[in-house]
């Protein structure tokens, strides 16, 4: 038998977080859950409309996390990150992650009809391109889109920051109501953590009209309380169909939970309007204007589990132990 | 203005249709439908378990599709379609078409815990390594594993097939229960296709013991036939825990339908041990053994389908308007 | 001696012309050249920003131009342009050609100063992944960039229409003015064509102050009437310096010649505001705008040049011989 | 002058060392030589024959190591070592080095006829795009087959272990026989370092009749104990040729010295048969069956050569210096 | 059943044939056996030693071959090559064939030794990177050598060329000796084709003095003719070692057999100076100056061979059926 | 808040700088610099012009440094430099950086014409190619050619050692001159830097007989002294022609200054016979032989910066801030 040399676990380099444009609140939450500063560089969008990053601090052989989201203005967004992969990795980065909270074009997912992009796709392999090791993200709108990347890549759950807040509410006589068939299975997961049943809300063309839509309940709602979960509130427009569902099915309080509260378009105004209990989601997008426009929205921070999943990165420690899996 | 030449579609050479050892009877059909031949190959696996594919005709120029499905061994089968685009690829083929009706590893889609593989898109970069150029498929276990390629293809859909054949028994008072809430969306195509109410499996792990489950259906059952959905149907574990679910919800008839009746292990006992009305599958895996074993088990041929595309694959014409799309 | 078959040249299969959203006109006015009708798409921008391209044509086995320029927003158009590759791609296309008549990011295009991007290459490899499999651009801010592709491509130059519309006029006692060092060898080609002297703008800090600087011009424009020529206009701020030079240094009439007439920000007031006798510039962008803002503004179309190479590189003839090389 | 910074060799990380599912015993043999223990790891083949794997310790900057050999059933022993790749990069492992003492598909390293695979090249082109950072492997059929892996590797020579081995047992007035001509030049390997002669079977087909072959030994080994050298025996069908013309020739004892005793299909019960007076080999595949087969087998652990390449690759000190080179 | 439409095979455009600067008597050959001119190209090596190419044709959508063998300067041609493919790659050629008859640095296959290169495998990769489709050469080194290649190619074999130039001079009581071990197996081939006799060449170092050889022939050469095959000659002297041992021991008339003559240093005055009865050699390196040197040179014209192959890949016609498989 | 660990710098492992046949003396000057031994290293052309290249010390784990310029013969040089690559990566080096001072084939870094190469561009893919994963080099013909890299690079600029050299010489009175109008956006750094103006070389072929040429300078250089700069002389055909025209507009003393002094052909010849004042270079390349032809040549040593950027690099520390950047 022989004696392997002592070794440290691997080393990336010190740690160098950047925050990009879109949402240095969180960027700032992170960096002090980790008891650093954020790196310095200069920002400028030209008049010519052409984005211009510049590192003011030197990343050669450091780990470096550049903690950008979608937000919009969504393809300036993108583009800004994709730039500062570039500038890291000609400036010798020993390793670059990009932390993207809200992924876009999510959605996208699939070819569901012909001739479609597969746009989440892409930005994974725009990513890669730009020069990215690794990416960290949260709730992607389908887990599969983890293997649209070839990097490795740390998908953060913000499943048990939702329902453990929902858990300290003590619901009783509640129905989880998923806002969307595709969201079935995690609806599950909500149900039967919280030892609530499910219910799901269905909707169908009618076949004389291409316009009219019959909603309908799948499961029990009445007289009960209702807690509609999604990964993604948009438009709000299935929110208002689901919401107006529940309450012709005869449900009691109605509770709005999802992780990506991005309110876009018609959103607040029509959230603003409507008699939720509560809407429960994180800051994975800036919330500043929503909180401003809803008093009853409740905004989890998902800063310090970002920062978690960020030191053990860094540390090379397991991640997976954080759900003690 | 100007006159462009005069041109042609794109012209990838003419067709040669190898099958590999899989499904013999499937390659078989849609060369007829086809109305060529099955070009000549030389398939062997040697005494050390290391297979050896000879094409015994030329390739060189030509628009090659290789049908080998994922059916047991399916290792074996996997690296025999390797093996053959590599063949192939050195054989100066035009263009490598693999057709693999089943794709295998399609529920690795994601990293649902921590530390597994993705193996469907390392499939999907297997096959792309081999040097296939594209690819046609029956039903992936989630569409988004068609981002999982980065050549072109074309994911055939049994819908229509099974929908039409369900349609033409003129059911009443029956309801579309999915068996596993991840079909959901897909469950809610056939309730909305033939105009039936949609229940879904519900299955729960109690809080006490990590063994026992709840089983339970969302939505009505009660003294209607029952036509349990799904993609896939394996061990038929859990068909079992969905047909006594829903007879214990008071359900008359049951009818199952899914586009890949794999049937290993234990199903063809479990199935044919129980009051089924009908079992409603495809032949994207060969099914003489199962056809067999269960007397009320209906295959439709996928065959034609997947001809169909291949014509319009190597003529250049448009797939999509195959439904009208 | 043997025989080769007689062979007509390669074939990319017949032409589809897709217009993004940035410059529909100048789409419209090549297919006009070419014969043909643009292709039918959806372009949808949701109210989440982000961007959706549906191809209403099949592409299966066709020669495919995307004809998309980077003006304002230039991040959406290019994000817009990367969308509709896939789209092409996974529908099938044969060949796919992004025509982008002004490329963006060209001033990034190396490394000035540690820690910065160089988005020129970048965008090169974006349009890679996405799956184009050729270039068609005009005037590149430097050459090398096209260096910066790997896939091969086609810069189409503005020069012999701008210098032969200046032929026309006849200008006697004029001098050729660089607007910027770096567009020297490129001001002396036009010097030499017209048969003029040459002199450049030189801008220098002064050591005391930063901000303060010398402009001087190198070579003589007493008494002459000055072409101004760059390749591109964006703020019109270093235009303004070289117009109070050559006016301090006692020019007679003004020209202002450039490919890319971007206008931006300040721009059009500025250049409102001065004494130009004629402002030259093609229409790489919509131009639009800016001609009703400058009497004095003459836009030469692009159009046909795009055309005449696109039906080259569609038919396989030389595309050098349009210049007689 | 200046001064670097102290440094010490690249450090990748921790070790941590998982057995694929082919060859534990040969993997806990190189864990005790490196005084460490095997990482746990779950490996399920599922009813449908697709394979399983989960890491159950974190591999995130780690030095990984997987050791699985091509023993029977080979491809389903390819696949797990791709899924085992896959598993660990998506686990974020800092280095993923592949140790397969027995690379499969060897004898398939080129087109020695039109039409055929190249399996050896793709073997290497699967184990990098799954992932592997480095290979280790024992006694490639070819050399060149190194060449195939563009990722660094280590290939162990088994030539010293055994030759030493033969050195031992002190033979006189012994030959070296190669049992194939693509063996030649390690043959005489061979017999230079145990100072024998040489001498080469050759196997010829007659030109009536494709079935019947003349078989001749080039070399003299008349009155004199044989020593068959060959890389591998698989079926065992070239040595008994081999035996029976250095019978025919009047040799006395017979030795066999192969690295792979492979032993497949009718091997062993030829082997058994036969008055060979010991047959050498390694356990570079598990050997229990065929020990218990054969009484003169002697086999060889490779385990400690590959154990103490495994130390030297992990601490970053030179592999070639085990060979004084 | 359906029609597929009526198809061609694929279509590479039409031929271009360029001949770089080492052996353009070749390629005339074969651009005669074609019946095609060869096309203008611009060859310089500017006195700063860098070359530059012009293609004075143009390639877009045209089938090109690149005639360049790595005859002296070696580096010089292999550099030539690649600039010729990237120029015809940048000039939209349809596809890009390098015929380079004699491949270079094939004797560095594979790691022999510590720290090493594999510089066999780095050509490929630099061929491939160049932008070459295809390749076609004559009898590499070592046949594994085709794997290096991602791309297809055609190794033209010389053997039959050869064998039947043999067969025609009716030698009786003739051995075939090989040159090396390493060329054991394809001495076989001449031995069996021939039908003679086979006889090997075994250097060994004697274990005193590094420096001093002995060297023996296996096999039986004695008052008998002698053929010595090998694949390459270069400076000749392990042929000068073969002729003295098989001289020694009674050999009678000396031939000696090589695809490719490449006599390099003090090649031509050993040969000359030895009473080899004929050398027999091919043109895949320029041999005029050797024909100059060696009256009992015979120099067999590989031309027609190349030219063969070249017409089937254009046509998309079989190669291997030139052989009869 | 929590604690990151302690971490290090990236540590690519210790250094390993080896020198290829170019330039062994700047390459000791490097070494002497960073205070390090030249690593052993066996390099052989071969009689068959065949590149070798054996390390002959451990790079397992190493951070390799590679140096080599491309001075004549240059391709020898390139592939010595690739072959160098190639046994570093497969003898398992940490990371492989090539110094390759003076970078070939600048000049070809566009298409200026139809049907050219652009071999900058190769250049860089060859280097990646063949496994290097950074590059050091000194001033690019165009910095762009950074951008054709994938891979990090620094680029050294030899201006402050030259700037500054000039800056002690206080020279009054005197001009910078442009050899070249692509250069002329570093002239006038040279202007700014000394505090001189600044005049251009323009060349100009006469409409009437393409051979001759008009020479003027723009700017004014009558009874000053003058410094043309450019950034390589080959030849020195331009350098005669600036000369030439400098004193036919009345200039006095005339001094040269570039970084890449590469002297070829008639260079020396033609420089030694003009009344330059002062030659002023580096040692990109070797300048033993044109010291002793030129006695008014001023080398200056590019080892150190050389050799503080490799310190830097190899640190991980900030190579920008050498500028103040």
């Amino acid at each position: 038998m022989i004696r392997l040399q002592n070794k440290l676990d691997f080393n990336y380099g010190n740690i160098k977080i950047f925050s990009g444009s879109s949402h240095p609140g969180l960027a700032q939450e992170v960096a002090e859950y980790l008891g650093v500063s954020l790196a310095r560089r200069e920002l400028v969008k030209f008049p010519n409309d052409n984005i211009f990053v510049r590192l003011e601090e030197s990343v050669r052989g450091k780990d470096v996390y550049i903690i950008n989201t979608a937000s919009a203005p969504v393809n300036d967004n993108i583009m800004e990150t994709l730039i500062f992969c570039d500038a890291c990795r000609r400036g010798s980065a020993a390793r670059i992650t990009v932390v993207m909270p809200y992924m876009p074009y999510g959605r996208s997912d699939k070819k569901d009809q012909p001739r479609v992009p597969i746009t989440a796709r892409l930005m994974a392999d725009l990513i890669q391109t730009a020069g990215a090791d690794r990416y960290i993200t949260v709730d992607l709108h389908a887990g599969q889109i983890q293997g649209f990347f070839s990097i490795p890549g740390d998908e953060v759950s913000s499943f048990h920051l939702l329902s453990e807040y929902l858990l300290e509410k003590k619901l009783e006589n509640a129905t989880i109501v998923t806002n969307d068939l595709g969201f079935a299975k995690k609806g599950r997961n909500y149900a039967a953590t919280l030892d609530m049943p499910l219910a799901f809300m269905e909707k169908r063309r009618t076949s004389n009209d291409a316009k009219s839509e019959i909603l309908s309940i799948i499961g029990d709602v009445n007289d009960r309380d209702v807690v509609i979960v999604d990964d993604e509130i948009s438009t709000g427009g299935s929110l208002m169909n689901t919401l107006k569902a529940v309450k012709d099915n005869g449900a009691r309080d109605i509770y709005v939970v999802c992780t990506h509260g991005i309110f876009v378009g018609p959103a607040l105004e029509r959230l603003k309007a409507q008699p939720f209990k509560e809407i429960i989601t994180t800051n994975t997008v800036p919330q500043m204007h929503a909180k401003s426009m809803l008093p009853n929205l409740t905004v989890l921070s998902i800063g310090p589990l970002i920062g978690e999943v960020m030191a053990r990165v860094h540390d090379g420690r397991s991640v997976g132990e954080m759900w003690n899996e």
